[in-house]
């Protein structure tokens, strides 16, 4: 059999092939992203997905002229194969190599950068609006899975554009996941559309006649099957504005494409409603969907993953995991802890006191403002909610942590996992904002613990009453990897640092788990007869001011030292109190996330591009020793 | 006729009252409220809307044990002056006086403070979540206008709360309003629903029934009752797993008691649909919702409003009005422009634009995200959109100005309403924080104009390719109130700041509108033979690097000026510089707002407790001149 996906470089290409040869294309396709995820850790399963679905997109609509944003965008990999970038597909995700995610900067293809979640409806409805303003008929295509959905900025997209005629189609990819099975009042509804007997025989007939039916039919007469297609149960559409059409089966691309020709032809803001299995073909990914959904090395062949450590058994514990076991340690004798996230109970490893204490336990899907707003009504009613955030999406909560956390002086514990670089999901993932957007708010304690006995002992001491409200941050994957981090709890002071190295030449501020590699570099200087003190800070907010006092009355020379940007984190507070000083002596200098945005790579490549690796903060040290 | 309302100390002294007498009762607390708020200006119209609904659900449920949320807040005044501060209300407002909004410090009956929108209904499942973990009987109420649900945060409670089982009444407060006319899909659908020829019948028949059937049926009766009241037609509510109930009058006591009642005894989250008028009541309120939100002083008696300037054609511009008619100029000349606002289009003045060119401005309901993603596509689209946000608001969609523009290096000007301290609406309205927190996010510049000439000059300027997405943020009311700042455009180069005043003795490096204060104070204290070098840096970003080598290099002494918060600001970008100098010789002192929540009152009061009023300015100067 000859190859289809070799002759494809561009959606042109495509479009020379008859429709029915586009199933091969597609097996081969799903072929293609499973052996390149196997050997280069993508999002394998979101992808396999949408294989049918981004062919019959890019067979139906003329890209890059027609806009497709898509949402998330880890989705994207046929896309990306489709559109020019077949062979640099197999450096996805590698330093210098394809992004993740759809960007702007990448290709013509990529109608609109992406990352997070729930963005493609409003970003779609700006490329229709400017497109109507210009009276060009170009058309703007979002296609949103449902976990996306749960966001109130989906929403928000979903009633802005319904008050108006926006030439705009929304494509619903419904695979009843989020990361992890979905949850919500919607997912529940859309369940019921989709296996109800209703949707059975539209499927069975309805949808195949019109699949079999000639696509010249003219605009009059699609216009007329398009309303035989509008589903009459009550959905979250219709009363937003929106027409509802489907179900649909999302992996039949001769009916996509059928379909999607009678959508192009309508008017007005419109929804396809497409049914698609994560990891669609590929036998270990469709039984296990989450396990899956970004899985790692694994062997096509058996479906086996692989370990990247040689010897799994010397696996060092994740900062995660310690989250994890610890809340459930401090939840079983404190009645009034419950564990919020928005929807990534595995990723920040909340199933682990969830598998035991379910009821105390809250899923609330993508939805970060919810997940804050949510929990200080739980703090107002006398609990104590420990709430799990990734860095990079408490941005989406800002609000909620000032004006219904912060400014009521409620107290909630914000987990905030994958805090400073995160690696390959590159800058919309990075957490490199937080130690800044929150220094600025009063009424809360900024705390990022150094290795894992910190985070634990933070999360204990968290519970205090000399504590109010605390963000303890910490970054994915492993710190020091000690075995022995489940000891006894100690408790910590709120402000009080510690001292790791007592030295005279230069002061070493460090904030986080970015400690650990300082004090990497302050062994090696050592060995150069250069001696460093060295404080782990622990508190960002209260910031030990002995400490500072006494450093910036000791030393001429100051380091600081965080995973996190430059701007307004730890360098900000200690070049504050230096230069408040009446008699200013040191000199202060910041190792950080420069004022930029970081691409993805190895988290290694990245500290080394920023400069605080442990050899550039050895170089740094040494250099402002000598100075 | 008895005076009801000075019987009423708490909600147990209403319960005392026959159903009979509370129509008397309300029609006292409008005239009380109406009365108040001529005297002492108010949050009018949206209180006149909910009297009746405030007595009803005191009157239904046992409070504060069971916790009414109200949504935004300022809709609440009937229920402060039932809930024991009837008297303290004629300080609402007012330094040291009520707050506008509910405070959970201010009342127990306060069960979640409030000021932004769309809150309510994540608190309040908290609350009845926490209820239903221990047991207790305790409801939870939310009260949420229309105008809020457009937010994506109401979206996401809706979506979380649809998919269990909690005991949670929403009240939909729907007045078809927000502070303007209600725009979005769900507004169009809630509209037709209250319009339609099934609800008059509804309305007419059952309820009337409802109304007047005795209330003693049994709790089996009762939710046979609640299902009659389902009306079967397609709402956003039912496919969240919302149960909808109404609509019904908001203004019949009587029938809402009644209804309540029902409602109160049923279980799983559910909503209530109540129509309502907003300035119910006030004639001139009733006719021009808008323009009587919040109508500052006015004459009870004739509906006239009251200017509390003494000579009205002395009225300063104020900074909103030269954003809008600046805005209309450019657009004029810039087929490219177009105007964006969440809601605010009289606010901020981008209804001056709307009038003249309505396809180019978007007013998109309470939807900050939405706003800026929504921007970013029109961006993408290349169009250039000036939206206009109030800082605070802005909080809510930081993610999106990360995520969706800074990212992309897609060009939006973001204009910053209400940057600063603005006054009487107090900490949940204060800007205080955009400069730090914008200040952290790469590719964005940062500007803050002093005056209206410099706010006109740089939207101006922004249109330049020299520009980068770029936040202009101004406070609200008036600048120096020149008269002729309507002058020809004249370039701005970004990160170019400007020498006001020549001296020796210390440097002043203000941002911003706060600039005028700090050049009266450098004025006052020059009459003391002090000299100031002062310079209106215009950006905190790109901050200007020759004044700031030239400042640490010559003075010894450096003051900063902002009205923002200290930490992340100005104070913190010219801190770093000087504490990053290699010979630091300059000590900086910081002026602006300190790290916690400043209360509510006059601006000026306001500027004086946080120490950057013009008399704190000159002797902060003057002590640091002689230190």
């Amino acid at each position: 059999m000859a190859s289809l996906i070799d002759t494809i470089n561009n959606p042109q290409d495509l479009k020379k092939l008859a429709p029915e040869q586009l199933p091969a294309l597609c097996d081969e396709i799903r072929q293609y992203i499973t052996e390149c995820c196997a050997r280069n850790p993508g999002h394998l399963g979101a992808s396999l997905g949408t294989v049918e679905l981004t062919v019959a997109l890019h067979y139906v609509y003329d890209t890059p002229v027609d806009k497709i944003v898509w949402d998330v965008g880890h989705q994207a990999y046929a896309h990306k194969i489709l559109t020019g970038r077949r062979e640099a597909f197999l450096k996805n995700r590698c330093y210098n190599g394809l992004s993740g995610f759809p960007r702007m900067d990448e290709s013509p293809y990529d109608a609109f950068g992406t990352g997070h979640s729930s963005t493609s409806i409003s970003a779609a409805l700006g490329y229709a609006t400017a497109a109507a303003m210009r009276g060009s008929p170009e058309k703007a295509i979002a296609v949103i899975g449902d976990g996306s959905m749960t966001a109130g900025l989906a929403y928000e997209g979903l009633n802005n554009a319904g008050a108006g005629d926006s030439d705009l189609l929304i494509v619903l990819n419904d695979n009843k996941m989020a990361i992890e099975p979905n949850v919500g009042g919607l997912h529940n509804s859309l369940l019921k559309l989709t296996t109800s007997r209703r949707y059975n025989k539209l499927k069975q007939r309805t949808w195949k006649a019109l699949g079999t039916s000639a696509i010249r039919d003219s605009v009059q007469r699609m216009v007329k099957a398009g309303k035989r297609l509008f589903v009459k149960e009550s959905t979250l559409f219709q009363p937003l504005g929106i027409r509802y059409f489907g179900p649909v089966d999302g992996h039949d691309v001769i009916h996509l494409i059928h379909t999607l020709k009678r959508l192009k032809r309508l008017k007005g803001p419109r929804l396809l409603h497409v049914l698609t299995i994560k990891g669609k073909g590929f036998a270990p990914a469709e039984n296990d969907q989450a396990a899956w959904h970004a899985p790692g090395l694994f062997d096509v062949e058996t479906g086996n993953k692989l370990s990247e450590c040689a010897n799994p058994t010397e696996k060092k514990v994740k900062f995660q995991e310690v989250f994890g076991h610890t809340l459930l340690e401090l939840a079983r004798t404190n009645p009034n802890i419950v564990g919020i996230t928005p929807a990534m109970p595995s990723g920040c490893s909340l199933n682990i006191m969830m598998k035991e204490m379910p009821e105390r336990c809250f899923d609330v899907g993508i939805a970060e403002q919810h997940a804050v707003t949510f929990s200080a009504g739980l703090a107002a009613a006398g609990l104590l909610p420990y709430c799990n955030i990734y860095s990079t999406f408490m941005q989406r909560a800002y609000d909620s942590v000032i004006h219904d956390v912060a400014i009521q002086g409620l107290k909630v514990v914000f987990c905030l996992d994958r805090g400073g670089l995160v690696g390959e999901d590159g800058p919309t993932h990075h957490g490199s904002f937080d130690l800044a957007y929150f220094n600025c708010i009063p009424g809360l304690y900024v705390a990022a613990p150094m290795d894992e006995e910190e985070l634990r002992n933070m999360m204990y001491s968290a519970q205090d009453k000399k504590y109010i409200t605390t963000s303890i941050r910490y970054p994915r994957g492993s710190g020091t990897g000690a075995k022995d981090w489940k000891k006894p709890f100690r408790f910590i002071e709120p402000g009080k640092a510690r001292l790791l190295s007592e030295g005279k030449d230069v002061a070493l501020l460090s904030l986080g788990a970015a400690g650990i590699m300082g004090a990497k570099a302050v062994a090696l200087v050592a060995e150069k007869g250069i001696s460093i003190q060295h404080y782990d800070m622990r508190f960002l907010k209260p910031a030990d001011q002995e400490v500072l006092d006494y450093v910036t009355r000791t030393f001429s020379k100051v380091v600081t030292l965080e995973d996190g940007c430059l701007i307004g984190g730890l360098h900000s507070t200690v070049s504050a109190y230096a230069a408040g000083r009446k008699e200013a002596i040191s000199r202060v200098v910041g190792l950080g996330i420069p004022d930029r945005f970081i691409q993805h790579g190895k988290v290694q490549e990245l500290y080394q591009a920023c400069g605080y690796d442990t050899a550039s903060i050895a170089r740094a040290l040494e250099d402002l020793a000598v100075a």
